[in-house]
């Protein structure tokens, strides 16, 4: 495709929905100018590059300038179109994840076990976590930033509650899928002495056993995100 | 929308489609240069461009480059394909022609009144014509360009016939509104004495009576077109 700018493709939206498919269409430099936000000298410059791309055909006739696309042009609309409908169509929606197994300190089991937690958990995602989590560290940068995505998603959110001693904030899972294969949520934590760089998983069962996982494995988690 | 090349998009579109838009896609100059037709020297400027735009996020790692979609990126790629898609699914699908109507030489009436077209107009497009033809002169270029668009348009084929004398050519017929109210027909003649500055419409009736016109008069005439 020539190197066309995008203004000039809604300049030819503009001039297909006043039917210059199909008929040479009486514009003024100073309303195109208005429309694309430009000067008239700028307007008139963008219709001679369409001109001279061939995505349309001009008539000059006195102060008159007329305006047709070509089917040039319009094949041009037609594949652009349909390649960006296409990838929006159906892009990929997840949210890929790639690190290394570590250890916890031990801290997981014992706040996913509390009863303010594992009720909900019943309720909300249909099952009492196995007392543990899975800490993944993820080594490459590229992964540490995709992961600031779930800060503004919503997921689904087990609430913060109260005990006579203490606060203990809201979770948020994501339902996650561990290489490829094994059910999990990916837990955000209003609270957690990790970075980053480390995330946690659950799960109904143990899954450094269901994984056949231990310290060191590199592990893949896919996260499908519908937004 | 910023100053970016159709080439631009084309590449969000590519970037999108390999999970771009909730992660960081690892991509190589050379590869993203074979992708677009360009140097890797140029690729890598591209990625400039997008990022300087704020179209994508980039993370360098050695000599790997992973870039993102933002949201400005994905909104704006939402954005032109929904412009793009609107005018493409409803532009005006119609010629519209002006003109000013002018006797013709009765010639019309005489080849529309023989026994071998009457049959074929009775039978293709469903009435027998009023002997005589609506003779209408485009007065202006970009009408008198708009009609060459017949010429490779199919139209309703009135085939040619011989009788013992000679052939007479064949006729096209493109359905047609006078006026915005009055249903004719404009026909295509293979034969015929006009240049391209006059266009002759055929009806059931009498157009001239129907349409109230006479010599001098300033008509409409719009042909649905389904191309």
């Amino acid at each position: 495709m020539p190197e066309l700018k995008i203004q000039h493709i809604l300049t030819l939206s503009y001039l297909l929905s006043k039917g210059a498919k199909h008929n040479y269409v009486t514009i003024t430099t100073s309303s195109l100018g208005k429309n694309i936000k430009k000067s008239q000298q700028s307007a008139s410059k963008h219709l001679l590059e369409l001109e001279q791309n061939q995505f349309i055909d001009r008539i000059i006739s006195g102060r008159n300038i007329s305006v047709k696309i070509t089917s040039k042009g319009f094949s041009e609309m037609v594949k652009l179109s349909a390649i960006l409908q296409k990838s929006l169509d159906s892009f990929p929606s997840h949210i890929e994840l790639k690190g290394t197994l570590i250890s916890g300190m031990g801290e997981g089991a014992y706040y996913m076990g509390l009863k303010g937690y594992t009720k909900q958990f019943k309720s909300k995602i249909g099952y009492i976590p196995f007392p543990g989590t899975l800490n993944v560290r993820l080594d490459q940068k590229i992964h540490q930033e995709a992961i600031k995505q779930f800060e503004t998603l919503d997921g689904i959110k087990i609430k913060s509650f109260s005990d006579e001693k203490r606060t203990y904030g809201w979770v948020k899972c994501f339902p996650a899928k561990l290489n490829n294969s094994i059910n999990c949520d990916l837990i955000l934590l209003e609270r957690t002495h990790h970075d980053n760089s480390v995330i946690e998983l659950i799960s109904k069962s143990c899954l450094r056993k269901t994984a056949k996982l231990k310290d060191g494995s590199k592990v893949t988690i896919k996260i499908p995100v519908n937004i």
